[in-house]
C-alpha cells in the first residue's frame, strides 16, 4: 500500500525545514526538491537532509516575495537560503523550475509565507499553467484561503492535483480531532479549538507564524501584519507582556469542518495564547467537542496535546501524514480541494 | 464525493438494530437488508426503520449461530427475531439471501455474535462464494480473527471485496485516536486504551459484548465463556460485586497498530471497567499515546469520551463511518482487509 512518494518543499523557513527533518522519520517519503527565492535544489534520488539544514541553518528566510516567488522583495546580504547548501543553486525563479521538474515529483508542501491572501493561490495556478499533475499542500490557516482555493477546482480536477489545504497543527491536526471527536455524537453542538505555544527559543525560526497571529488581534489585519517591522512587532508582543491572547481567530477550522459535514462553522470557536517569551506552553492544546449521541446524551469530548509537545512537532506530522494520504488520493484519481478533515475517514 | 451506499446487517441483536437506528442520522447510507437466522427484511428502496426496530424490540436474540448462520441452535417460542417485522419473512438461511442480493447492496456490517474465532471469517468465505463484490465490516474485537481474515486477503483481493474488520469502539475509534494522536510524535513508545463502561439498563441489549468481554477474565476464554449459562454470567458479575476489571485484553487495537506503522503491538495495552449495575460509567474512556517529538520532548497526548457518551453510541457512529470510507476504497479498486487505522489519513 505504502508505495514511495518523492516530494518537495517550497520554502524553507521553519516549516519548510522542518518538514524535510521530520520526513525522514517517516516511511515511504523521499524528499526529492527544496526551494526558496534564492534558489532551488533537486535530486531525484533524494536530498541529502543532512547537508542542507546544516548549511542552511542561520540562513533562514523569512522574508516576503510579493511576485509569485521569483524575485527578492527584499535583500539579505547574509541571507542566502537554501543557495548555502551545495546541492543547490541560485535560481531567479525557483518555483519554475519545481514545476518544470514536476513529472517526478508526487507532492509539493507549499510552506511559504501568506501575506497577501491570494498568495498561495497563485502559485497553485503556476502549477496548473505548467501541466503539474500531483498533490499539493499548504499549512494555511485561514477561512478565506479556502475559498480562492475553491474557485479553483475545476482547474485542479482537469489538471489532475489534489489540493489539500490547511493541513498543519490548526486547522490539520486538531480538525482532524474534532471530526473524530464528533463520531460520538448524531448532531454536534459545538467544537472549540483552544492552542496553547510557547515559543521563546523557537521565536526567530517563526516570526512568519507570529506575524500571522498578530494579524489576528483586534486592530491588525493581514495587510498591516505584514508591513509591520520587527521592531513593531516586538512593540506589540512589549505590551502584551510576551502573552498574546486570541480569540474568535478566523481559521479555517470552521470552514473545513462544515465541508466535511461535522457541524456548521458557525458553531466552531478557534483560540489561544502565545507566549513569545516561555518554551512552556501558557496552556494545555484542547480540541472539545459537545454533541448529542443518538441515545440522546449530551456530552463533550475532548482531545489533548501534552504541553511537551512543540508546535512545530504538530504542525509537521500531520502535514507529511496528510501529504501522503492525498498521494494516495490522488493515485486514485481524486482530484480537486481536500480538507484535512475529509480526508479522515468520512464520518 | 459522498454518492449514497446501501448497506445490510447481518444480525439483529443490540448492534444490528442500533446500526440501523444511528444510519438514519447520517448522510448517504441507505439500510436495504437485515436478518438474522429466523428470517429477513430486503427492501431496495430502504427499509422502514421505525416499524423494524419497533416490531423486533423485546425480540432480541442474543444466542449463538454456529452453522454459518442458517439453522437456529437454540429455539425460543417468543423470540421470532427480524420475522416479527412486517417487511420480514422467515428463511431457512437468512444470509444466503443477503448474498443473493449482493449485487445491490453496497456494505454489509456483520454484527453477529462470535464465540467462535471463525464465525465471522466464515460468514466472509459464504460472501466470496457467492460472488458478492463490495465492503465487509466487522466490529469485533479479538486479534486472532484478524489473522483469520488476513489469510483470507488474497481471495478478499481476487472477489473484489473491502474487508473492515474492528469497526467500533474499541479497536475503532479507540484505535483511529490513538493514530491521531501519534502525529506529534516520530517514535511511539506505548499506547494505553483504557474504557469504561456502565452498562445496567443496556445489560439485556448487550449481552453477547458482556459474555465477550468475560471471555477475557482469568480462568475463561472464548469456549469457556460461549457455554456459560446466564445465570452462571450472573454468578461471575456477582462474584465481583457488579464492576469487572480487565487488564491486558486480547483486544485487535494492538495488531491494528501495528499494520498500520504506528507501534509495536506489544507497545499497546487494552483494559477497562465494565460495571453492569450502573449506567455510570465506572472510568472515564481514555485513549493515552506516549511518544518523542523529532525535537526531542517525551509527552503523551490524550483522547477522553466523555462519561455521558454510552458504548453504544460509540460502537455505532464510528462502525458506520467506516463502512462509508470502505465503501470509498472499494469504489477505487482497493480490496483486502483494512484495519480502522488504515483507514485514517496515512500519518
Amino acid at each position: 500500500m505504502d508505495t514511495d512518494i518523492s516530494f518537495a518543499v517550497l520554502g524553507t523557513g521553519g516549516i519548510g525545514r522542518r518538514t524535510l527533518e521530520v520526513s525522514r522519520h517517516k516511511d515511504g517519503l523521499t524528499p526529492v526538491a527544496a526551494c526558496d527565492r534564492h534558489g532551488v535544489a533537486i535530486d531525484f534520488d533524494g536530498l541529502d537532509v543532512d547537508e542542507l539544514l546544516a548549511a542552511t541553518e542561520g540562513n533562514i528566510d523569512n522574508e516576503v516575495a510579493t511576485d509569485g516567488g521569483g524575485a527578492a522583495v527584499k535583500q539579505h546580504g547574509e541571507s542566502r537560503g537554501v543557495v548555502a547548501s551545495e546541492q543547490a543553486r541560485a535560481s531567479d525563479d525557483s518555483i519554475q523550475e519545481i514545476i518544470d521538474a514536476g513529472a517526478e515529483i508526487d507532492a509539493v508542501l507549499l510552506a511559504l509565507p501568506n501575506y497577501e491572501h491570494d498568495f498561495i493561490p497563485r502559485v497553485a495556478d503556476r502549477f496548473v499553467d505548467g501541466g503539474y499533475s500531483g498533490v499539493l499542500v499548504d499549512v494555511l490557516k485561514r477561512s478565506r484561503v479556502i475559498g480562492m482555493l475553491d474557485e479553483r477546482a475545476d482547474a485542479f480536477e482537469d489538471a489532475g492535483i489534489t489540493f489539500v489545504c490547511g493541513a498543519g497543527a490548526t486547522p490539520g491536526f486538531l480538525t482532524g480531532a474534532a471530526a473524530l471527536a464528533a463520531q460520538s455524537f448524531v448532531e454536534v453542538h459545538e467544537v472549540d479549538i483552544w492552542w496553547g505555544v510557547g515559543l521563546k527559543s523557537g521565536y526567530e525560526d517563526n516570526r512568519g507564524t507570529v506575524r500571522e497571529d498578530i494579524a489576528h488581534l483586534d486592530g491588525y489585519d493581514i495587510e498591516t501584519a505584514r508591513d509591520l517591522s520587527d521592531e513593531e512587532i516586538g512593540a506589540i508582543v512589549d505590551d502584551h507582556d510576551g502573552v498574546i491572547e486570541f480569540r474568535d481567530m478566523e481559521h479555517a477550522d470552521d470552514v473545513l469542518l462544515e465541508r466535511a459535514g461535522i457541524c456548521d462553522a458557525e458553531d466552531v470557536s478557534v483560540g489561544g495564547l502565545l507566549d513569545v517569551r516561555s518554551d512552556e506552553k501558557p496552556t494545555t492544546t484542547t480540541v472539545s467537542v459537545t454533541g448529542t449521541t443518538f441515545d440522546g446524551e449530551r456530552a463533550t469530548n475532548t482531545f489533548q496535546l501534552d504541553d511537551a509537545t512543540s508546535m512545530e512537532a504538530n504542525v509537521n506530522g500531520p502535514a507529511l501524514g496528510y501529504l501522503k494520504t492525498g498521494a494516495r488520493r490522488n493515485r486514485a484519481g481524486e482530484y480537486g480541494v481536500f480538507g484535512p478533515v475529509e480526508l479522515m475517514p468520512t464520518f
